[in-house]
């Protein structure tokens, strides 16, 4: 099973996605910069991978510190307030650090910081090693919503396993649905601007021999008007207490699309992804990227110089698009705000056992 | 002004299309196969530019026949028919093409070919210059819809000075409604696979000092969604008797963003884009076209081996989706049946004339 994170004898692998398909080459991060910088560069991206990389980041910054008792303390703070600065919009990211922060906190100040780093690279080895677990329940509870045969479903970016630890959320429960025969194949969008889908989901697809078929962003309106799919399932980066959904720029225009040819809509994503903190999407800050990913392509421009380029790299899906959600607790169906204030709930007594 | 085709000294020079906005250089077309090619190549494209482009093409190949008496009527039908083969949706191909073979069918098979092969210039000539009045006029008929300040648009491929003779169909009413000071902005679609909007309709308008966003397809919803843009304008392939319309693939996706946001979704394009043959767009035959287009970029692949690949060139927007149409005669407003019953009245008297 492909991993995109892997922690070795105390050094983090990050299979570099931005040279995928091309090339399988892994990253090995020694500091949490080269981890930060993977991330800022989209070399990891996925928010449960981004997460999980950021928790391994912090425990090879701690690490740094061991030997001097004095700045410990300072210097975690400090490295966790740069590790979030990375991307805004995954919270995943921030969930992840502020998990890690807790662990740290438990100990005196007086603490032998090895055994504090200890302590970390625990609680980073346990998130990465939920979220293989997550994705399976996920994966389960969501191959549950496809009953009938020859359901082809459409999905937009990567929320597979190069998006998380492992297996990966929607593409998850697309690899769960195909084993037990209810999808026959996959409509991949390709994903501009940096063709997440094409690269990245398209690849694990056909590393499975899973029936891929890619199409270009613009053209999942027309694939659905001629009932080519049945179904879209996507993954998200954040998601709100009343069910609004960040997740990959033109996840909102599949969404409406999907809605005006009564097509079920799903997300599929774990708990960790819920931002319980936010009333509604608009709360959530969207990240704007350089023009350079649309204006070039492969270092050869493509547009001319002298225009305005808009590059938000994420959208906001509102919950009345959204048909249900499937998490590692089970599937969330309308109306979201009671169904994820009862999720937050159960969340919150895991934690505190 | 930007001239796509240029027809002199009995050379026809098109601007080579697929090397914009790198690079701007004529092809010199002094044979029909070199059109023929040209067309097929995309180094001409747009409805009305393959149309005119197509008509000197057909004197092209008439001039090679002249010294040939006998072989003069046979070879001006299998030239026809091999310029009709190029490309099979945008109907002003066809249309160009009938009217060309409707000028030379007027003369006697044993006139002087010289004598028809100058008939067939002369008309070629006409198809030309027409298309630059048809376009000013459905300007100005288009630029009268637009009545507010601020008017952001949108706009989806090329419709402009390149996918015309001069000026162009839904680029030409965004010239006029920003030179009245109604439109303030473009947004511009990129429009995978080929990016005729970065590269041909970003390009065009950067020239004039239009104000100019170039977005990745998927974000057009966001951009709605936003209130970034009021109205959306695109040009058109081929429009049937009711009023669907089949343009560049993405143009009914964008339809149905446009409606779920209650922006309005007008359509400008000349007479010679309607069908007036076919009762729906169900009849309308979709280019597909080389998997290539999707999979690789500027010579780079970016899609893994084995994996299918769909890649229609167009779509079908319904009528239902459509605002109104701007053509010469003026906006024509559903119910399109009728509207369009009329127009081809009006034409058919025009042709008679």
């Amino acid at each position: 099973m492909l991993q995109s994170i892997i922690w070795s004898d105390g050094v983090l692998q990050l299979l570099n996605q931005t040279l995928l398909p091309a090339k399988v080459e892994y990253i090995s991060c020694r500091d949490w910069q080269t981890v930060a910088e993977a991330i800022r560069r989209l070399e990891v991206r996925g928010a449960p991978a981004i997460g999980a990389a950021a928790a391994f980041g912090l425990v090879l910054g701690a690490r740094e510190l061991i030997t001097d008792k004095e700045k410990f303390w300072t210097g975690l703070t400090e490295i966790a307030a740069a590790l979030r600065k990375t991307r805004p919009t995954a919270v995943n990211l921030f969930w992840a650090i502020d998990r890690m922060l807790l662990v740290a906190s438990r100990y005196d100040q007086g603490t032998d910081p090895a055994i504090v780093v200890a302590a970390l690279e625990d609680e980073a080895k346990a998130i990465a090693a939920e979220d293989k677990e997550v994705n399976k329940k996920i994966s389960l509870y969501g191959a549950q919503l496809f009953t009938r045969d020859e359901y082809a479903v459409l999905t937009h970016c990567n929320a597979g396993a190069l998006a998380t630890v492992a297996f990966g959320t929607a593409l998850g429960v697309i690899r769960q649905a195909w084993s037990e025969g209810k999808i026959k194949r996959v409509f991949v969008d390709e994903t501009r601007p940096l063709l997440q889908g094409a690269r990245l989901t398209a690849w694990e697809l056909a590393q499975e021999n899973i029936p891929v078929t890619l199409i270009t962003d613009n053209m999942a309106g027309w694939v659905m008007k001629k009932g080519m799919v049945q179904a879209v399932l996507v993954g998200a980066d954040r998601i709100a207490r009343n069910g609004d959904v960040a997740n990959k720029i033109g996840t909102y225009s599949v969404a409406v699309l999907a809605k005006e040819h009564g097509i079920p809509f799903f997300v599929a994503a774990p708990v960790s992804t819920f931002d319980f903190t936010i009333a509604s999407g608009a709360d959530i800050p969207i990240e704007e990227r350089s023009a350079d990913e649309v204006s070039s392509f492969g270092g050869i421009r493509v547009a001319p110089d002298g225009i305005d380029i808009f590059n938000p790299a994420f959208d906001v899906t509102p919950n009345e698009y959204i048909t249900a959600i499937i998490t590692e607790y089970g599937v969330l169906r309308p109306p979201y705000d009671q169904a994820i204030a009862d999720l937050a709930n159960s969340e919150k007594i895991k934690i505190r056992r």
